[in-house]
């Protein structure tokens, strides 16, 4: 029976399930959204029980979950429980973009190696220590880039820099502080490709120390609220020269993210057991990209 | 692409949000209801980005918010957050109607002018101070009809006046105590448009009274709860003849409430930057109503 | 108009309403399904009316109401508040079954009395004082089975005896102790149907027992978690032969759960004045079931 409708779970630790989570899935052809606010660890057993006992298992591919809401640990917390409450076969795909910060980092890595590989790149990730800079930071390690990852604090950098190592076996990652300006400077030596991922409100680098990296190709500002995290990288950069670099902003950079949501989406109704994650989320989103 | 789902975004200050609503939207063509309960003024935000940052501007007025609930005051002041949320052309359309007053009003003030124009004519509102009576004395004034605010407390029945006097710019609105028999009919002469909108049970319009009032036309009882509001009139009339006044009772105009309703709902998803609060939601429905 | 979608409004105790009655639901043919969850019997009036007044009496029966929640008790409250609610003919369809109690209790006796008429038969229920096995021993009574209700408590036996003679008149029901071994041996004298019913984790028939039952013809453990409630029942037994007694497990009788379940659903959609309550569920399921 390939005729069942597609049933997208929305799980959000928010009070209100997030409506740009929605409007994407409906975008996305999920024939129904069933939306759940306030969900914490202990309640999404019965919640999957209800996605798994339900339909044959040649069917269970029509039904999928989505995990989402602003916190984003609390989303990997979610993640862990739907997981436990599978019953080997009996399980449905999921998606796990707390905070949008899986489909934010895919697109912005994949935007970095637009022109050229990232093989042995030397990129610098500044604010590191927040959700898309840590899943940033990994997929640059990932795809054999040298990665320093920056954060205004040497500990949190630190911290990073150990998750990531631990996390992807033979990666060349660093820690760097970049809170004052000489350290910023000296940071950025030698970068071929640097990604901002602070919060809003924040430059991470300003205009002077952004020139005076000669070896800087590739500029990608993630912050959408002024003022710029990258000082001169406008929001609708997508592949802009300033200054001799290749620019992209937030939004130029969110086009791509909404196409890999929605993929992303679309292929949880194509099998069962798939688990979308911050990796597969990228690879997902590569097969997407013009080369 | 006119190929996008019509959503529409329940936003309701009641814990439950409204199943009317719901189904209203539904039978109105919306393809999706994503209905929110418990809202407040600051949780509004987030909800309005996720309905404004999801599709193209060319596809914005594929979604659209609805503001309902019980709390007509809480329903005004959701619609303001939703207002400061937009960003200049990323926006999308809005229907208020909390408590349905905007389409009541709307029904009620169509009906009152079915006959004969209201420019220039006399008319009472009984229960002026609730939420549809305020709406119907404004209705009133914008059309040119001469208006007297009936309360049983006179502050109440001055407030609403000074505050329609103060909206629509040259009206001739006045307040009048109504509590005390004589008051009533003291008020009531040369009416030729009584609506009473007062809440369930009470009786605003004694038959007596009525009937002494020779100059009287139009009667509409907006009470569909017993006793009425206008005695006499009753819950089904529509045109009905009683005592030689045209008659109008809750269920009949409730028709063309309906009506007015599903039709603001649709309009919704004709641009992108409609906000229907009650004078859109009249115009709308006068276009409707046979003349 | 017969054209009107088909709305199911689900009420439920549980903070978050059951995604299992949403996707059954869903496959059942509603077109949308509005959940709520937290409901309480004060809650429901509003929900009722925003249901029975949006739609002309020749549409009423495409609207319907389906009332779940793991809280059985709750679930009965409700069904009461919302039949409390209707106005005459103002009416919505109704399908109670929380926790599934009523589809489960449907389908067992359905399977009980698949290969020989249970009238006359002597019926033992265990664990009969849970809500699926009062419902059991209320259907088997009201098919003319002599029924034995069991339970750990003597009390508790005999409290649901009390209920199901009341409720079935002219019923031949009795009440039993089967905590201890001797007790449950003796209960089984002559019993042809035993039907387990008890909560999970609990064995109420072992296998030593249930072979000194030489009257026994069926035996239906409707227990899913290990261990067996009938030992040497599995889960997944149909028909299956166990030591010359015909034996269902609780999957084998969860697929005519569903398939009932989903007939019900379709069923309220056919006339807008149905109250779909464990009787009514059962009958539904025999005219589905092959003889």
């Amino acid at each position: 029976m390939g005729d069942k409708k597609k049933i997208l779970i929305q799980l959000d630790g928010d009070p209100h399930p997030s409506v740009f989570d929605r409007v994407v899935a409906v975008d996305a052809g999920a024939d129904c959204v069933f939306s759940y606010g306030g969900v914490k660890p202990d309640g999404v057993r019965d919640l999957v029980y209800g996605a798994i006992f339900t339909r044959g298992p040649e069917d269970l591919k029509s039904t999928a979950i989505f995990i989402g809401g602003s916190d984003v640990t609390l989303g990997e917390s979610l993640l862990g429980a739907v997981r436990k409450s599978f019953l080997g076969p009996l399980r449905v795909s999921v998606l796990l973009d707390g905070a949008g910060a899986n489909t934010t980092a895919a697109a912005a890595v994949i935007v970095a190696g637009r022109s050229a590989p990232l093989r042995g790149k030397r990129a610098l990730v500044l604010g590191s220590s927040g959700p898309v800079g840590r899943r940033v930071a990994t997929l640059l390690a990932r795809q054999g880039a040298h990665v320093l990852v920056g954060s205004r604090s040497a500990e949190r950098a630190a911290e990073v820099a150990a998750t990531v190592r631990t996390a992807i076996t033979g990666s060349d990652v660093h820690p760097v502080a970049t809170g004052v300006a000489e350290d910023l400077l000296q940071a950025l030596q030698g970068i071929q490709v640097v990604i901002a991922a602070g919060g809003p409100g924040v430059c991470l680098l300003p205009r002077d120390a952004r020139v005076k990296a000669r070896s800087l190709e590739v500029a990608i500002d993630l912050n959408a609220v002024p003022p710029e995290g990258i000082e001169g990288v406008k929001g609708g950069d997508f592949a802009k020269e300033r200054d001799g670099v290749t620019a992209y902003g937030a939004i130029g950079v969110g086009g791509l993210k909404m196409k890999i949501h929605k993929a992303a989406v679309r292929q949880l109704f194509e099998a069962n057991d798939q688990v979308l994650d911050v990796e597969a989320v990228f690879d997902l989103g590569s097969r997407l990209a013009p080369a």
